[in-house]
This record gives C-alpha cells, sequence and structure tokens, in this order.
C-alpha cells in the first residue's frame, strides 16, 4: 500500500516547464512569496515568456503544478552562461526557487533542484551556482552544494 | 601639470568592449590569472565570441587594452537576466573580473566595475550582483556593493 501511495504521490507532483496557460494557475501569486511582484499584465507575461523561450536550453522555468488543485506550488529556474574561461566552459545559474507555504515538507524544494541541476549537467556546464540566504544553506547541503563565495549588491530602486 | 598627466593616464585606460583580436592580446592568459583556463583555439574562440556577440547588449565582455604593451590588462564580464519576478525585472550579473597582477594599484578594477555597473543601470535592471571571495569584499565595498548572501555551488568536474 504504501509502494503506490508513493508512486501516486510522486506522479501528482512532477516537474515541468513553465507553460503560458501558468499564469492563470497562480504563478505570480508564488513568485510574491519570494519577492515583490506586483500584479503583470498578460501582455508583459506573454512577451517575457516568448523573450526566455526564445533562448531555447539556455534558459528554463521549472514548475511543480499541483493536479489537485491545478495551482502552481513550486518554481525554480535556470540559464546558461557562456565563458571564455575554463576552455569556453558554461556555468549553470539557479535562480527564484519558491515553493508555496503551504506545500512545504514534500520535497517539492529538492525535485525543483534535482531537475534544474540535471539540466546543467547534461548542457554540459562545470558547475551549478546559486546565491541563498545563510538560513537556506542547510537545505542546499542536502541537495549536494557547498558554500564557497559570498554574494554582493547593488540596487538602483 | 598634475591635471595633463592624469588626463593622459585617463585615456591610456580606457574600458571597451571585448573585440576579436583581443586573443592576440594576452586576453586568454588574463583569464588564466583568474582560474584554470588551457589555450583555446582560434576557432573556438570566434565561435564563442560569435555567440555571445548574438546575445548583444545582455552580454558584454569588457576590456582594457594597455596601449604601450598592446596587451588586455583588465577584463569583466556582464549578462542581464529576464525574470518574472519584480513585475518582470532584469539583473546584472558581473562575472570573471581580473586585473593582470602586474598592472595592479591604476583602480584598473573599479573602472571595469563602473563600466559593467552603468550598464546594468542603462539596460533597466533593479540591481546589480556578483560573487567574490571574502578577501575581495573589501574592493567591492568600494564600489558601492553590499554583502547580501551566501554563493553555494556544485562542481560536475
Amino acid at each position: 500500500m504504501h509502494a503506490s501511495n508513493f508512486s501516486s504521490e510522486e506522479e501528482k507532483f512532477q516537474v515541468r516547464k513553465l507553460q503560458i496557460s501558468d499564469k492563470n494557475k497562480g504563478f505570480i501569486e508564488l513568485l510574491r512569496q519570494l519577492t515583490v511582484c506586483d500584479s503583470v499584465s498578460d501582455k508583459d507575461f506573454e512577451d517575457r515568456f516568448r523573450e526566455l523561450s526564445a533562448l531555447g536550453d539556455d534558459h528554463i522555468i521549472s514548475v511543480i503544478e499541483d493536479e489537485s488543485s491545478g495551482k502552481i506550488i513550486a518554481t525554480g529556474s535556470i540559464f546558461i552562461e557562456k565563458k571564455f574561461l575554463r576552455n569556453c566552459g558554461k556555468v549553470g545559474h539557479i535562480e527564484d526557487v519558491v515553493v508555496d507555504s503551504n506545500a512545504r515538507g514534500l520535497k517539492l524544494g529538492k525535485k525543483i533542484i534535482a531537475f534544474l541541476t540535471e539540466h546543467a549537467h547534461l548542457m554540459g556546464c562545470y558547475k551549478v551556482i546559486l546565491d541563498c540566504s545563510l538560513e537556506n544553506k542547510a537545505f542546499y547541503e542536502k541537495c549536494g552544494f557547498k558554500q564557497k563565495e559570498i554574494q554582493m549588491v547593488k540596487y538602483f530602486i
């Protein structure tokens, strides 16, 4: 019984790529749990979606939809940076990882990170990096990451 | 006299965008001061150069050439990440900043950072970020940055 429950749970929470229709499934509201994000117009959403889609595998936004509620309950994105150093190497940058506050404890964050990390690997990156708060360090360590540098920021607004 | 010396010094160290001919001016050798970078073939260099050029203002590699030696003595790059959050906001990511070990003390690093930061501002980014070692924190603070998060990394090779 346990095994079959597990398997249906697995099916219930599949990671997939963002679709344009996800705007109506609470994607922007989910991002708002992470930082400021006023309502985005349908046109602005579509324009940005198309801009990012044009980058193909160099920019992926992953989401998990709760099939029962039809809501997006987890997301995370990655873009592939192409360098000259490391013999024209590539680096995956993970950004904007958030799990709905009502869906914690289901290991959705881990699934999102595994998906994005695997994408970086398949794209031939020599490493994948992300910035996080000290508070989230332990979570990323469980995902196989190690602390390396510090992040510096300058805001314009 | 001082003023005219200063002005010729200013002219001597102009920040400009990377050109294909910079491969023969020690650009790869300069990157090697930062991290592993074996010799890159002309073809690989040109392919990567064209790939990055195709991104236009969304990816800029800046360099400073020492006119007297004809060598590239400082570099830093930036790419513009487009997001949905922050009302479809944009973030500048500064990467691969290095000043030739023989050209320290000329404030070339500060010039490179000012150039890249200004680019992010002009591109409408709401912030510009970078990762650095604790050792370089004070330098970036002088450039107007503040420490915010920590960087986590996972290596594939």
